[in-house]
């Protein structure tokens, strides 16, 4: 990232070079926090509203309080992203629970968005044997900061040269991503995962349900085996249709391309 | 902790206080990384080599690499551990992925340890409902920063009056403490669930197999219901006697009441 890029920290605006952690932050201790993920666009925080209401539900679940309220929250989002030294971005806000008082992070980052001919020919996806999402788990629906085996399981997709890992939940359906959420074309319609599958409730999936394009449902193997498209949702990157998963070809034809587009199109 | 304490990070030795931590640490950002945690007993880090053994099995596991060889990374133990502000502290190792190389921590933190009576008399633990160990899970066995789940566990437990959390692994068989290896007394001997139950391979627990104390057995919740004792095992309390489990009086007699002890009695 930039040196000089801006960055809110604990209430303040400053330069992320400047800033540093204590080294006994339970953040860096345990992973005991939660983060969200913004697309900067043209100097604008997307979904801003959205990202901040899943942040508050989670630091409520976990007992974490902020000293500020959710208006000066964002405020800070709102000074980051103009801050922000391109115009697309990625910003982060990251919240631990800190020693007297939570730790709060809003940084932006260089973010290179996928080419428009991912848009079109789609990504490919494998399945992560060993990640099983525990739908009735504590941290389930959580952007923890213990977030390490979802790292690991992005990092063997890339390995294999993938651009997402798929994960299962306990009962072996499709719950998500490793860092997006995923929907199904089939013959009765679009379907994601009910959150109650353990999957993160993203903002992307949370529009899509609200305009009716994609509905709620569990989804199996074999429903994987029978789908007519597939598609990745984040904040990030919108919409990006797969391609392929675990080297089988998947249509990325049909009605359901219009979805496929960066956010906000 | 005490601001004058000594600790031991990337390379140099300095004061706990004056070390700061980069905001984009691994560690901090996504939990990516592991901690050893040692007893230190008149200025010696007790059990070094096992500690070190797992944090470089883990290390590997993660393919994460350090600067130092082992050597180094032990006399740093030794230093740390002889400026200790007390006689008997807490000593951490925490290891992230860092960005261009690891980030290598080693402090001292100051710990009260149990009282007498607790090793005659024994503590209470509960059952965690929710949190449960996934046996093949990428992270099973390593000691990770993304602990956020553990964390929580023992904030519960405490919150009812416990010790310690007590967790399942996915078949619902007793797997481990949130911060402890668990043992039961049946009639046949004193059990511990094999690392393939999902534990964390504790170095304790490896001695006392080490020296024919305990074997290696998959627990259920029957065995728990017939157990005639129960223990649990770590680095800073060596091995305690559970008294009670969800309420349930267990006894805490027998010949086994012999391992009950601080580390290296």
């Amino acid at each position: 990232m930039s040196a000089g890029s801006l960055a809110w920290w604990n209430g303040r605006l400053l330069p992320l070079a400047e800033i540093r952690l204590s080294p006994i932050d339970p953040g860096f201790l345990f992973g005991d926090g939660l983060f969200e993920t913004l697309r900067v666009d043209g100097a604008r925080a997307r979904d801003a509203a959205a990202h901040l209401d899943r942040l508050y539900a989670g630091l409520r679940r976990l007992g974490i309080a902020l000293p500020e309220d959710r208006c000066a929250l964002g405020r800070a989002l709102t000074d980051v992203a103009q801050a922000a030294p391109d115009p697309v971005a990625r910003l982060r806000i990251t919240v631990s629970r800190g020693t007297s008082e939570a730790t709060r992070l809003i940084a932006a980052f260089p973010y290179e968005p996928p080419g428009e001919e991912l848009y079109r020919q789609g990504v490919s996806a494998v399945f992560h044997p060993d990640l099983r999402i525990d739908s009735r788990g504590p941290l389930a629906g959580l952007k923890s900061l213990s977030y390490q085996a979802n790292r690991l399981a992005l990092r063997e997709a890339e390995a294999r040269g993938a651009y997402e890992a798929l994960l299962v939940n306990e009962h072996g359906r499709l719950a998500e991503g490793s860092r997006s959420n995923v929907a199904l074309v089939l013959a009765e319609g679009i379907f994601t995962p009910p959150e109650s599958e353990g999957c993160l409730p993203g903002t992307v999936r949370r529009r899509l349900l609200e305009r009716g394009a994609i509905q709620e449902r569990p989804l199996t193997r074999e429903d994987l085996a029978a789908a007519e498209g597939a598609l990745l949702m984040n904040s990030l990157i919108g919409v990006l249709p797969v391609a392929r998963i675990d080297g089988r070809e998947i249509p990325v034809g049909g009605s359901w391309r219009s979805l496929c587009s960066p956010p906000g199109r």
